[in-house]
């Protein structure tokens, strides 16, 4: 098989970048290791940045997005019983959109196969060679028999624990990583959402966030211990707890039920540099992580598949490698930014075992600096909505 | 000896409170543990908030700090070679004024002196009497006798090691700490300063502050390690390595001589709550210390000084102790955010023996953050030129 770009993973950003270069008519075959349904199973967040929707119009899949996603003009933050909100609309001109990313993946199948596009699933043993030559070729292996598809690039598009990032020498790629004391317990349940928008609740009792999927799906987390295991905690604990961590005119309202979904996360930082290696450009989670505080996860790929779509068009339609060239830098540049934030936006809001009572103090402080400067809410709403690509 | 109130400590602290309730015909008397000499020779920072300037004019000793003070509209953060600038006056409509607290402290002396104050000097064994009971004394030593003074308030102004916060029993009090693993050895020198504005710089080799008292008077300081003894450096080997710090630029033009003054400093964060226990009032050092990394330790005396004047001016002329029974709570809360900016500051200029790589890339992106937001620039000068009283 031979086609301009492979693009190995059929997540998100791969499907993403697929469906814009289609646009442009550049050809590319999607590898995806698992089904389709996997794919659409897993659960990830859902607060998606302008860029984003942008691209998702760009790549003409925007239509049930805005038709069922939540406009949100600002977020709430809560120390205790105190709760304040930050209005991105009034200090970025912009707000963020609510909708999950699995129907984002849902969007982008639907187009892609509309428009026939060649994906593969449930593809093993996928090797990248050649990468750094100007022939290099993709092959993988399917029911049983090995394949191989000739290409001009090859976007890497699998995720942390795909092969991409692996492809490129450890004499080359530099990594960078911290990994915080704790992890996140998820429950998904069909109940209406505590409050129309997100809550972010620092507790002595530690972090919880209040998410929602739709009005009548609510997405909670709470801090947990990475020892934790999610049958440890009956759905009624998880209420009690999460009840404990957020204002009590809050949690007053809350409605609770069964839960349909629930899970623990470890929270990671990581970026590897550079993000290209010969003809080999890495996308997303492949090349970086964040902590899903501010739900920079979905919304950092989206930067990369921007600026290596913008590239790859340039090296098509205007015969220039610029782009290309410059995508490592590019994307970084950006990355470290939402890699920044995310971590900032972490610290703030965990209680972590190390803490002193000083340290305890200054996060107080800077929350209350926060609650009343109207600067500092404006650089953390800049942050929250996405920096300019 | 009978006084309304007796205040500990004859530095700028003691000095300005003592001259502020002069202009009110609220009379004072002011122990100081040292000699006027011994006062006068402490080398401290030199950068005044407005509020400072402000109350140093309601005392009447404003003409010279106006006269030679120089007005400084921003302040210069480099990063490595590079070299960026926050504009105080530009985010803020203030800027700061470089005029050491030698000559803030001088100029109330003389102030002081002028109105015939009551300031004794070289005092021993201070100890305050009843200062949870209505009718408050303080004892101590002088020339080999005890004297006793009554008064209706104490102002406790005698500094981190002083007696007054010692004073408030332990079950009351509370303490927060956080010693930092290095120090900043300092040099004075008779050479222009590199730079009309300060330079705070991180490098790979630590961090440096180019600072000044005037034209002729530079202050230069160097992160070093705290086993380091000033002795251990040469003026040649301390002008070698804040070259090594400072952009290339700025280096080139670095005038270099010999040092007049050279010392090691620690540097902490400290704060004990509450501020007031009975009739006894702490004020600046006695109740909280700052890195020095943004020159809040002056102000942040300043700012309690003028929650305690109006609270005492409130009781004389109002009869209300409505002030008084509110300083502690009012004092720190601005403590605090003035505690945060100097930890946040320190913590982004300076290497830390346990920095990850990845805690390193923080500190760049939250730099290259700074440099390039302004809404980031305009809440690093709010808290710079000082936080409203």
């Amino acid at each position: 098989m031979k086609t301009q770009v492979a693009i190995i993973g059929g997540g998100p950003s791969g499907l993403l970048l697929s469906q814009l270069l289609h646009t442009r008519g550049i050809d590319s075959v999607v590898l995806e290791r698992q089904t389709k349904d996997y794919v659409l199973s897993r659960i990830r967040a859902g607060v998606l940045e302008q860029g984003l929707l942008r691209l998702m119009e760009e790549a003409g899949c925007a239509d049930r997005m805005h038709r069922e996603g939540f406009t949100h003009d600002g977020t709430l933050i809560s120390c205790g019983d105190e709760l304040f909100r930050i209005d991105f609309t009034e200090h970025t001109g912009t707000p963020v959109m609510v909708y999950g990313q699995t129907e984002i993946t849902r969007d982008l199948y639907a187009a892609r196969e509309a428009a026939g596009a060649e994906i593969v699933f449930s593809v093993g043993s996928v090797v990248i060679h050649g990468a750094d030559t100007d022939a290099p070729h993709v092959t993988y292996e399917k029911d049983g028999e090995t394949h191989r598809i000739d290409c001009d690039f090859i976007a890497g598009c699998d995720g942390f624990h795909g092969v991409s990032r692996q492809t490129i020498p450890l004499s080359v790629r530099k990594e960078y990583e911290k990994v915080y004391p704790f992890g996140w317990l998820g429950i998904l349940s069909e109940t209406q959402p505590v409050n129309e928008e997100l809550i972010y609740a620092n507790s002595e009792r530690g972090f919880a966030l209040c998410s929602m999927r739709n009005e009548k799906l609510s997405r909670y987390y709470i801090q947990c211990s990475l020892s934790d295991k999610p049958e440890d905690w009956t759905d009624e604990a998880f209420w009690q707890e999460l009840k404990r961590r957020i204002p009590a005119d809050q949690a007053e309202h809350l409605v609770t039920g069964p839960s349909i979904e629930k899970s623990i996360a470890p929270l990671r930082s990581f970026v590897t540099e550079p993000m290209q290696w010969g003809r080999l450009f890495l996308c997303g989670d492949a090349a970086h992580i964040v902590p899903p505080t501010g739900a920079k996860g979905l919304n950092t790929a989206a930067s990369d598949v921007h600026y290596l779509y913008n590239a790859l068009r340039d090296f098509y339609e205007q015969d220039t490698r610029d782009g290309l060239d410059g995508y490592s830098q590019k994307a970084l540049a950006r990355i470290w930014k939402a890699e920044r934030f995310s971590w900032w936006f972490s610290s703030l809001m965990h209680r972590y075992p190390d803490q002193s009572e000083f340290d305890l103090k200054m996060q107080r402080a800077e929350i209350e600096f926060l609650r009343t400067n109207a600067a500092a809410q404006k650089a953390m709403a800049e942050n929250y909505v996405g920096l300019p690509y």
